[in-house]
């Protein structure tokens, strides 16, 4: 029996440069989020660590670990004792040389399922690249106790074509843990430009697909290695929105320990794809040109 | 040579129930437009009646006819008299029994293409299914003097499969005819979730696909024909914004015509899509479900 109420909580908090420490942060605000009835807790891309692709550094690859492994030990042992799901995101080793960032999800205490990165990105202070080997399990999300789970990381968050994969097969939740934040170059106007289109985008694809969704993303300052006056302002800005892309909860970019709880109405998409009908009306036949990296052919004579 | 700024105005009116009426409203409102330096200009879906699809209606087949035709002759006449581009919007008979929701493009004196809408609702109040074939043309932009237009209508608005396939074939700005309102019945909150849903989808397909956006949509109250307790408040709010999905001009919901001027900046995707090149990373090797209706099987288990 699925609850029609899901109490969740998103965890959003600076990194410090021992896992140790971020560990023990997470921890315990999952036990405050538990306290208050959180059902589902969503952490934030690679919460046990700095952002560390800022830098293309081979010593990175010994944050690694296999899965299952410690973390999801230590976010099983967690779940089971709290009575809840937990989803993580850790840096997965799967080979020497193969390594995927990974969302895995932590049901009591089984590990429900895993998602790899599938979409990633590489832009100055995110060599994603190098370290990521893109995702190989497709968009398929995963059955919990509390819900069939669409769980995605962070530059997913921009594609449409992932919560649509993951609408198509029965998702009833999407998820985003995420980093994501500010050059301290850019102006005030574009932050502002870029902070409200990472929102909205996602507004976007709960809109599209009439289903809730979580996105949780780190917040504080962290410097580049070798270049303190460059670095990334990670802007926070966790939020939960309903299947009309309607926010239900939104924190801010202080750089702190937040605990955003949220109540999540499970059976509103229903009555939201009564009236909006998407699923209907997709035009099946005349998407091919989806699987096209580009229609070419004209775009020289624009 | 193309403009790097583009001057355009969207034009939203209540109708009439006379044609001829609604075509003269449009025609100052151009005209308005023109005289503040438009190069291009978007009408609202079907501005020359009211919005007829509230019933099923046989006489309403009547309100059509062929492209080219009347409409778009006198839509040419005026682009060429302007010297402006012209996206408007007509009921297209093909044939007997073979109608379309078409949205045409009149580039000064020229018809330099149509959309036929592809996506087809059905719900109470918009029984657009027993009017509008789907369309047959798939999603082709349309090349002009002010670039290439990726033109669409009212509910392709809602699915990212659209703005995704127009960005794929080279269009430079996404354009929406729209005819979209309130029922009366609903209260002020469901409202409100409904005008910002409408809102938000479309700028997240903007953000998503680093491109421009232009939605022109009707306002005014239409009494449902044979029960006028019933009917559409049409909620306006037609808007322009740019590749992050900001907002540069906004109209507000009051009954009465509106020339929404606003300037876009169309060098601003190529900057835009340097630092978030989501067409680099989409996994088009992982995209082959989007051509299901629903990924079935498990469906049940929920």
């Amino acid at each position: 029996m699925k609850p029609a109420i899901l109490h969740t909580a998103l965890i959003q908090h600076p990194c410090e440069a021992d896992p140790a420490a971020n560990r023990a942060t997470t921890a315990d605000a999952i036990r405050k989020a538990a306290s208050r009835g959180a059902q589902l807790v969503l952490l934030q891309e690679l919460h046990a660590t700095p952002y560390f692709c800022q830098v293309e550094d081979t010593a990175n690859f010994d944050l690694a670990e296999p899965v299952p492994g410690p973390t999801t030990d230590w976010l099983a042992e967690l779940a089971a004792e709290l009575k809840l799901v937990i989803v993580g995101s850790l840096f997965e080793r799967r080979d020497a040389g193969l390594y995927h960032n990974t969302t895995v999800v932590l049901d009591h205490g089984r590990l429900a399922g895993r998602y790899r990165k599938m979409h990633i990105p590489d832009d100055p202070g995110y060599h994603e690249k190098f370290y990521f080997t893109p995702g190989d399990l497709g968009f398929a999300p995963v059955d919990t106790s509390v819900g069939r789970l669409g769980v995605l990381v962070c530059w997913d968050q921009w594609f449409p074509e992932a919560a649509r994969l993951m609408s198509l097969a029965g998702a009833q939740l999407l998820l985003y843990p995420t980093a994501i934040g500010w050059d301290p170059a850019d102006d005030a106007d574009e932050k502002a430009r870029q902070l409200e289109a990472w929102v909205t985008v996602q507004r976007g694809h709960a809109v599209a697909n009439a289903l809730p969704l979580l996105a949780c993303n780190r917040c504080g300052f962290e410097a580049r290695p070798g270049d303190d006056a460059a670095g990334i302002a990670f802007w926070g800005n966790s939020f939960a929105c309903g299947p009309q892309g309607e926010v239900l909860a939104r924190a801010d970019d202080a750089p702190r320990t937040t605990v955003l709880s949220c109540d999540i109405d499970m059976a509103r998409s229903e009555a939201v794809r009564r009236i909006w009908p998407f699923l209907r009306d997709r035009r099946i036949d005349a998407y091919e040109d989806l699987l096209l990296r580009y229609r070419d052919g004209t775009a020289d004579e624009k």
